[in-house]
């Protein structure tokens, strides 16, 4: 990606994809979802390479997704957390899920469900206001709004 | 990515970052759900170098989401128009947009609005049965059901 220029642009979803659109990403904050923090729970979990996760992790930690918190100074150690920006990332991933659920599900997926009830959950994307699933709505993109 | 441990395995977003995980990818879809469909408003609408695209319109139409169309056979020319499957996925990088949005928006971003109504719409991922946002479940991660 050429950082100069979506960063610049105007679209915020080319502007998401310049912090989180890389594979590796999105299953770190996957994993940091499920209670992961340390650097070797990553490494053992997704079976990524230690430099690419120290480059990953040291990303997600510049764009605010990440927080880096020591929990042991003998020797140092760091373990990663995700930030109220990071968490509110999780659903648009639980909803990649659902569609990869739907149509690569060969064989059977692991579910999301409700942590308490145990139902299954089937996460969607609505229009906040009206409540329409978005796959309904006819929808264009308008430029940025002017500033006064 | 290591596509044999990541589609054998039960997890769907894994699945979906296998068909969708990289930048190009998204925001080709992203351009085709604009409208575009020839491989020339792709290369000058994205910047990206031809060869990429190739790639990539060949992996999406492998994967479902693009289907190739002939649209010229003097000379041979095709087209990318997006299939169900790939209209699926285009209200998850709306969420994502608004994500990209809210948290990258320095300068303004362009927004996305109701085509009839002129009014802004914010996609939101929520639970298809509770209609209760995603971000205020608390949910686990269950193994695949077993076949009868």
């Amino acid at each position: 990606m050429n950082y100069d220029k979506y960063s610049q642009g105007p679209c915020p979803i080319a502007r998401a994809l310049l912090r989180v659109g890389d594979s590796w990403t999105m299953l770190i904050l996957r994993n940091a979802s499920w209670g992961e923090t340390r650097f070797d729970q990553f490494l053992k979990g997704l079976g990524i390479s230690p430099n690419i996760l120290t480059r990953r992790l040291g990303d997600l930690t510049d764009a605010g997704l990440l927080e880096r918190r020591r929990y042991s100074e003998r020797p140092p150690r760091d373990e990663y957390v995700l930030t109220p920006r990071g968490h509110e990332l999780i659903p648009i991933l639980q909803a990649l899920g659902a569609w990869g659920a739907k149509h690569y599900g060969e064989g059977g997926t692991s579910r999301l469900v409700d942590a308490v009830s145990g139902k299954k959950v089937t996460p969607i994307v609505v229009d906040a206001v009206s409540g329409k699933p978005m796959s309904e709505l006819e929808t264009r993109v308008a430029p940025p709004a002017r500033r006064a």
